[in-house]
């Protein structure tokens, strides 16, 4: 009994990421209930971030100028290049304001469960431009997951030839975290990290 | 540093039913990374149904006629009518055979919290449409919930000038169902309306 338009948008909108077929049918139902209030707004920012917003031809950023504003911003530390994993990323690390350097998206890890082989990620366009413009630091800051450190792993082998120092994110007990609530690894890492006071 | 028109449909994909800032970030971050296949067909769908998809001026459901396909159906028991919710109650229903007349959709139920009042959902069309075309039996296939039930008294009322027979669902043990998992007030409500074998 559903119209072939309605399954259609409920199919596409079941695959987006964390969705599934019944919150793609109550997404639908939500923006057809209200096609001017709800719908319109949506279709509009999608057609204009389609139109506006692209890749970062030098990092991967999305942003609306090319390079985008982070490359172009001439206050910004060109001698280290932080590698991350999603643009959310670069999102996350710039709401603290302690990294000036530059990006570089990899556009995701390495994982043979999910066919992500190195040739899917940025990393030829990475070692090209660390071939153009020398940095003094790498700075890996990819997540604490197998797969995360496998491209940790994988970079370092590929980054030795530069010469540049090479650094990872520092492992440990998460701010504001309660120690009873952490697995071990977490809180075996932090032991063998502690610092001297 | 997140572009304007980005954290635009940030906040529209947040905003969705069931979704947050989290996921919203997540859904336009995959949407953007591959614009050609994720973001278009998206896109496309939404102003298909838009374009397309209305709401029935009869019974309120969604379909791309006027009035809907099931309205439409001359097959349908017209002497038997079922009220819901909202639409998707109808996909439910219509996933068996065993309902083959027509519906209405009230559009929500009544609640004083989210200020559902009667005069917001379609109370006045359902009366409307009795009086122009009276039934044998009005079927209340409303949720077993407090919301849903306030709903049921309410056009209980409404409905008894009509001289109709007034339906709701049964309630008792889903198809399925372990007691173990049961709630009390199913498991007494199953008991009082057992049936002799």
């Amino acid at each position: 009994v559903i119209a072939k338009e309605l399954q259609t948008l409920i199919h596409l909108l079941g695959k987006l990421p964390g969705m599934g077929p019944r919150s793609g049918r109550k997404v639908a139902l939500h923006l057809m209930k209200a096609p001017e209030k709800h719908m319109r707004p949506l279709t509009q920012a999608l057609d204009t971030a389609l139109e506006k917003v692209a890749i970062c031809k030098v990092c991967g950023n999305l942003d609306t100028c090319q390079p985008c504003t982070i490359c172009d911003d001439a206050k910004r530390d060109t001698t280290c290049l932080c590698v991350v994993a999603e643009v959310a990323d670069i999102w996350a690390l710039e709401r603290s304001p302690i990294f000036r350097g530059k990006y570089h998206v990899l556009g995701g890890v390495l994982s043979a469960l999910d066919g992500m082989t190195p040739d899917k990620l940025n990393i030829s366009t990475l070692l090209d431009r660390l071939h153009q413009d020398p940095v003094e630091e790498v700075v890996l800051a990819l997540s604490a997951t197998v797969e995360g450190q496998t491209t940790v792993h994988y970079l370092m082998e590929h980054l030795a030839r530069f010469g540049c120092r090479v650094s990872t994110l520092a492992h440990g007990v998460p701010m504001g975290g309660e120690l009873d609530y952490l697995d071990e690894g977490t809180l075996s890492t932090a032991l063998q990290g502690r610092k001297v006071l």
